[in-house]
């Protein structure tokens, strides 16, 4: 186990590079210093957004292979958009390409379950100011069981969306902006240290954010309209979830600023489609690794009262973003009070932060765990690692109906193979990089300690 | 082991009536519904009190038994009130008994630390809606280091017990009588889950309460000031201790409702004054038991920076009633974050946890710890089971600086003397119902079970 800080002198070799990226990745994760500085439409901030594109969950697949919860996303978020008149109507122009369906990820955004994003949608705008990075997941639209997040499209469903783009988000945007903007890392330390991991649970994150937004919307009386400003209290209030989309959106800037340095093995992206479940690494940038999903019944779910497992379904997300940075899994010692929705007792939840130990590469020096004497979170997930031990990183997933709904939580243990085939191609750009060294270097007489 | 809901069948003898009332006196406690109706002037709400009553923590002594901080706390008391020109005025009225000392305890409220209170000091009226009492304790001053509390009188603490006399605490009163009173055992419940114990630790419950009187203050814009407003939001920032002062109320509720009960031997306050500590049981009724204290420098308290085990001295406190509602030492293996003022590590504190369930009657059925896979905490302290197994109830203690100030936090054992005492009284007074009961029943057959 090393820490971000470690630093070792490069003696040449593929393990000392490989040593050398990874550390500079989990640096990069580490340092990351997320600040929530606003709220927009996606399509003013998203990187290569159009008012023609939507976002969704997952690594891309062919429209026709999207049959559940997430094609009903889909198409709520063109008829959201008024792309088209109806269900029929949007599903011949996602046919056709005329509306261009694409990875939240490939946008500088992650999405909850469906992940669905489109134009006009609110994003959340998290600027990694040590990084200098920018991630974004949409604003959590509310604690309707019934949600496009969830795969519903209906009347109601649009109201609500519409009344967030239309009041909530920009009441938001200007409490925030009021503040010049809300650091994030402080709040997550601190939630902690209250029994939040930030994905699964995040009561603790939510209502420091709450507060500090209620505080803002005080001192801002005159400017923000009080029926609005009240209006936004109250939604917040309600949702014990809102933080969930900020730790995301954390989470995909510190990932994207660990993207791209040659040789690391470091995972940067876990996602989930419908179908599929994929990862990146660092080292071999925007290529996904992909697996088809293992049976939903395998996995250990607990439902909410009056559910059964014949109602659930696979609808995509891209919260595990919490655990790619250290969080959500990996903090599950952190999080007692979610025993029955994950490792199902106190000492699983040690257990499981004990093993994720063993394929992370660091100790969050910022994100401490008070069960473990202050221990931080385990961070960096290592594909190696994974490959070499068989153990899987951890994920604390919400639990969705196959008709939509959020219906309980459980765990989501990823298949081993994409860790293994990033791996190879992996190894094969390293070859590359060797010839390409040798080459270069050829009339360089070797290190002798490399001999001994 | 047995909770408050087990009923068992009188079948007569002291040892059955002792286990009824015992059962009775828990009920009460558990049951115990908490609600902050109010904040009102001491003069106005506490039952005797006067506008020459000063109110202070601990079972009542001379006033020159006084020679610390408390005595500093009580003098400013007086000047706070313009009971006296000068400290010698105030010292010679004290003294005269023109000006009258009073415990805290016998007025309906606890005090914090020196828990000084009079006459135009605001309180915070916290009614138990299932028992029908009403705890009270002084509203929190601030995060000064320097404080009444804590000791201190200066021209800047007056100031700001003026402050929050005249601006604070109305404004806190109004936004808590337009939401209709604010419940708190929901609080305290979900504090437990956030890391809480309600003693040396409040941070999620100040939170949690924080958000329901700022979302209160933003419904009320044009009721009640928007600079006012503001205000209370920043007091209730800046202290991540406001809870406790509630949290005492709530307590003083609750072990009031279970005084009183003939035969019970529950523990129904526990008082610490700068010399003493002293207990009540509810079968005594308001007798107090009391006990020089220990040497403060054999205590286990950790110091803030910048402090020496010199720089301690006793100076008061009943927030120790959160201990007897089955809070603070009892809960402490909910309360992870405070291990190193605590137990010391995660392990002590499950181990404290444990021993305190061998000296109390009941798992709180609301009040439960995560860890311990969701078990109600410790609650109703049993002056038998002290006696018997020689364990005291630990208590989380706030340091004070001899001459005022907070400067750490710790544990404090209670001396097992009083327990003894209490029991011996509690005995004669059996015996003293016995006779009445044989005079009353002789002639009634003894139950041929009590022979067996």
């Amino acid at each position: 186990m090393t820490t971000a800080t470690d630093t070792v002198a490069p003696t040449g070799g593929r393990e000392e590079r490989r040593r050398h990226a990874n550390e500079e990745a989990v640096r990069r994760i580490v340092t990351s210093e997320p600040v929530l500085v606003d709220v927009r439409p996606a399509g003013e901030v998203l990187p290569g957004m159009t008012p023609r594109t939507i976002l969704t969950s997952g690594a891309p697949m062919d429209w026709a292979a999207y049959t559940g919860g997430q094609r009903n996303a889909v198409i709520g978020a063109v008829l959201f958009e008024g792309l088209a008149a109806t269900a029929e109507e949007a599903d011949a122009r996602l046919a056709s390409g005329d509306i261009r369906l694409a990875p939240c990820h490939d946008h500088g955004a992650v999405g909850s379950v469906s992940g669905v994003c489109s134009a006009s949608m609110p994003v959340l705008v998290v600027r990694d100011q040590a990084n200098g990075t920018t991630g974004h997941c949409r604003m959590n639209e509310g604690i309707a069981r019934e949600s496009l997040t969830f795969g519903v499209c209906n009347d109601a469903v649009l109201r609500q969306m519409a009344h967030v783009r239309d009041v909530i988000a920009p009441t938001l945007a200007e409490a925030v902006r009021s503040v010049g903007g809300i650091p994030l890392k402080p709040i997550i330390r601190r939630a902690l240290n209250m029994g939040d991991d930030l994905h699964s649970r995040n009561i603790a994150a939510s209502l420091i954010f709450r507060a500090r937004i209620q505080e803002a919307l005080l001192a801002a009386r005159g400017v923000i309209d009080d029926r609005r400003a009240l209006g936004l209290s109250v939604f917040l209030t309600e949702s014990d979830y809102f933080f969930l989309h900020l730790s995301m959106a954390a989470g995909k800037a510190a990932a994207d600023a660990a993207s791209g340095i040659p040789g690391s093995s470091v995972v940067t992206a876990m996602t989930v489609s419908e179908k599929e479940f994929a990862l990146r690494l660092s080292g071999t940038g925007p290529r996904w690794f992909r697996h088809p999903l293992p049976p939903i019944t395998s996995l250990p779910i607990k439902l909410f009262d009056g559910f059964t497992p014949d109602d659930l379904a696979f609808m995509g997300g891209e919260s595990t973003i919490t655990e790619t940075i250290g969080l959500g899994g990996m903090a599950a010692a952190a999080a007692m009070p979610l025993q029955d929705y994950a490792a199902g007792s106190p000492e699983g939840m040690v257990e499981q932060t004990d093993r994720m130990y063993r394929i992370t590469l660091a100790e969050h020096p910022v994100y401490r765990i008070p069960f473990l004497r202050f221990r931080g979170t385990p961070t960096g997930i290592d594909a190696r690692l994974v490959a070499d031990t068989g153990i899987p990183p951890v994920v604390h997933m919400g639990a969705s109906h196959r008709d939509g709904g959020h219906i309980g939580a459980g765990l989501f243990l990823p298949p081993l193979d994409p860790f293994r085939a990033a791996l190879d191609a992996l190894h094969t750009l390293d070859d590359t990089a060797d010839t390409a060294d040798t080459a270069d270097t050829a009339d360089i007489p070797e290190n002798p300690e490399d001999r001994a």
